[in-house]
């Protein structure tokens, strides 16, 4: 009785979330601007009501009686229970006072970013540090955890600080080397065939129809999905209904379009999720670090690799303006590394050195070892030891890029560079039982690609821990190796 | 104390209101198709939430310990009692099993309305209409008035059968008298001048921005609302954000301009409401036949009139190609008169006599004089005895033609005709105030009109009922007065 009293309690809350995520997707593709106050308010209003529902002492009884009469269910029940703890750790009035510190501190920070002023953004931040590590240490106390392993818990539950740290700095060792061999091999390659400049203008129309026959090449269903365009590039929705969007810019197509390939990684999980549980816990992606692995498993292990470019570049061409185009050419655009300031902007092979610089900084935070007033000077020591940049004076480009901390996402970082490194640790899993996946890819046949993940990732749902489902698919856990020999091959030849 | 429990209360069913408006909204518009059955669910759980929360007995008890502090908190409790009962008086047991009755009828009706099978559709219908019945009872008992009248007074608080009846029959003796005086004058006009035959290709791109600027020029606020595109056209969302669809065919453009001047003035009725008291019922559009007057008053009363398309045709060969078109042309369109079976093709002049038909048959269906199995022939009769038409073994044009009984919408039909009436009369009080309001929109100039709806109609809101807000405005009840002067001065020249 209880497994279907949960059931029916679950099914309200994903009624909610429903609401929730679509009323996120409309505000960011179709809402006119005035009807902003009104929806602020009734999204917050939506959010507590849930918060009531999902935390109400009751569930807590069901859960605690529940006798799962499967394997299946006792791992619903387990991380059901999982995320009510999570859910109920932290006081209603605690996350009241957290939530408006935040969108204080990052309305603050919108407003100074242009201008670059750090010290007026001190205080609110300084603010939002504090009730992260008040958080930190409340979550610590009711998971049995280090207090940054809390916070990085409610983005890839499972994932710990130790082990990150053991990855991520050979990763650092490794790529403070890597990059200037790249950087190299790029210049020695561009000195025989140099860049090809963008001439054609792209129409909007003309890149969406391109996008979108790719997106279905690689698998993503418009029968249960769609694309539009919003300001920040975004997979939202539910999994029934995914809604992505990207933006366009007419010099060029090929930012716009990886935007939408990645995007459509993330959209394959989400419609790859098994459909009988979706209004449980279990029945949700397994964290950040997986999904990421899917966007970036789509965007830099399929869509920038040469392979690609020989199926994709005859359909670019009934689109757009391309005639004189090589695969080749596009793929030394899509190959092109450069040391730079922003993380958004950053290639495959520099990207991660900007996430180990945070995540040490953040690490840091919240185990009080520093302040915020630090985080200037370490960052430009860490960019310049890192990528040899320096963002002395100049933390509009430095610590002031990102909303991550402005908005207390304290924790998860780490889950984009770990989404990187599953992805060619999967791309390389793959190649045991589908050793011709380049010459598949070649011909523009990806669904048995597509069932490999299928069966392997996305079916698997939340029903194990991220390190049981790593290690069943790929046979061994998280390692640096696999993006190495990746990255090796692709920017040194 | 209670007032401000309430105000919150309010509050949250306003959070769940908007979120079904925007999903109903985004499922017309956005959704695709394969995203359906899970939204159905979730807004069926969402309805439940919300019927849960509204119902609740606590509810009940602050609106009795109430104490309002003004007049105007007065009429909200008022507002908000009656509301309350409403909702109450009916268990959710029956409220299920209704809703239940209505979609398997409403399902089976759109399988069988193609082939007009009537006789397969009666034992589902009668199903519908005796469970209307047992509704009808129970809110005749809760609210003390006639069964009918308590159906009716869910879409028109306040609104009798008696007094529609007695306006009905005036306007019938006029009407059955009058269409043919008036197809006589109109095949006199096209004599002289004949119906000039569209010829162009009408771009949809081309008629949205029309339809766009129009709207504008009437005074619908784009930065609170949008236009787009569904197959069955309507005006949903909130009054901050008010979303207009409707659809285009592009050998002809009046149809659909018709149609968003028409639901432009129920979007202005929305971005009217009194701003602070949208959570509350009072602060509400005051029902159906105010709502339907206004959207017809911008339609009938501004946009078909002569005076408007002096204004409007240099706006429409901005976007359109035609430059051989006079004011005259178009108006000799948006001015045709037919006889027709089907009530949504109806013009203004034979629209009242679809609806006088059908109110006579619903009323007698709730009162028991009638059965389901003889409204066809009953339905045939008055098409003969109102407009010379015969629907004999034609059930597909007659009785199975709307979707409103088969959804169980009884007591909503009188609206459309009451709010024709009433625009009428809107426009002739209007007069007194601003005698040259048809030299206002000869020159597009629509402040001062909507300054006196928004004075007189929106703001009121549901402050008052539709009675005294009707007196208030126009200085007397509702009578077919007006609405006989105004299609005599346009169809009999």
């Amino acid at each position: 009785m209880t497994f279907h009293d949960l059931d029916a309690h679950f099914r309200k809350l994903e009624a909610l979330s429903h609401a929730q995520a679509m009323l996120g997707v409309d505000e960011a593709v179709m809402m006119p601007e005035g009807g902003g106050e009104k929806r602020a308010e009734a999204m917050a209003t939506l959010a507590a009501i849930r918060h009531d529902m999902a935390s109400a002492p009751v569930v807590g009884e069901w859960l605690d009686r529940a006798t799962p009469s499967n394997d299946q269910q006792v791992a619903a029940i387990t991380e059901a229970k999982r995320e009510f703890v999570n859910l109920t750790c932290i006081s209603s009035a605690f996350v009241k006072e957290q939530v408006e510190a935040r969108i204080s501190c990052e309305q603050l920070w919108r407003r100074l970013r242009p201008s670059g002023d750090w010290p007026a953004l001190v205080p609110s931040l300084e603010r939002v540090v504090q009730l992260a590590r008040e958080e930190a240490a409340m979550r610590s106390d009711a998971l049995g955890m280090a207090p940054y392993d809390a916070l990085i818990d409610q983005y890839d539950p499972g994932s710990k600080s130790a082990t990150i740290e053991k990855i991520f700095t050979a990763l650092k060792l490794f790529l403070v080397d890597f990059v200037p061999r790249a950087l190299d091999a790029q210049n020695r390659r561009r000195a025989m065939r140099p860049l090809k400049p963008f001439q054609a203008t792209f129409s909007v129309d003309s890149q969406k129809r391109l996008g979108q026959d790719l997106m279905s090449s690689i698998g993503f269903d418009f029968h249960h999905g769609r694309l539009d365009v919003s300001h920040h590039p975004f997979c939202g929705g539910v999994p029934t209904d995914v809604r992505m969007t990207t933006r366009y810019r007419q010099d060029e197509f090929l930012s716009s379009l990886m935007g939408i390939l990645h995007e459509t990684g993330h959209g394959l999980y989400e419609q790859g999720l098994p459909k009988g549980w979706l209004h449980w816990a279990a029945g949700a992606a397994r964290g950040m670090m997986l999904h990421e692995s899917q966007s970036l498993f789509v965007e830099m292990q399929i869509a920038r690799s040469p392979a690609f470019w020989e199926f994709a570049l005859p359909i670019a061409k009934k689109h757009l303006a391309l005639d004189d185009w090589t695969a080749e050419d596009v793929v030394q655009h899509v190959h092109h590394v450069e040391r730079g300031f922003i993380r958004v902007e950053a290639d495959e092979v520099t990207y991660p050195l900007h996430v180990i610089l945070r995540f040490e900084i953040e690490r840091d935070l919240i185990e009080g070892k520093i302040e915020v007033r630090d985080i200037p000077e370490i960052w430009d020591q860490k960019m310049q030891d890192y990528l040899g940049l320096s963002t002395q004076d100049n933390p509009k480009d430095g610590p002031m890029q990102d909303v991550h901390w402005p908005g207390g996402a304290f924790g998860y970082f780490p889950s984009y560079t770990l989404g990187a490194l599953t992805a060619a640790q999967i791309r390389k899993t793959m190649e045991i039982s589908l050793p011709d996946v380049e010459e598949q890819i070649r011909r523009g046949e990806f669904a048995a690609i597509k069932t490999w993940l299928s069966q392997n990732i996305w079916a698997k749902a939340s029903f194990l821990s991220t390190e049981d489902l790593l290690v069943s698919a790929t046979g061994s856990t998280l390692s640096a190796e696999h993006y190495i020999q990746h990255v090796e091959r692709r920017y040194l030849s």
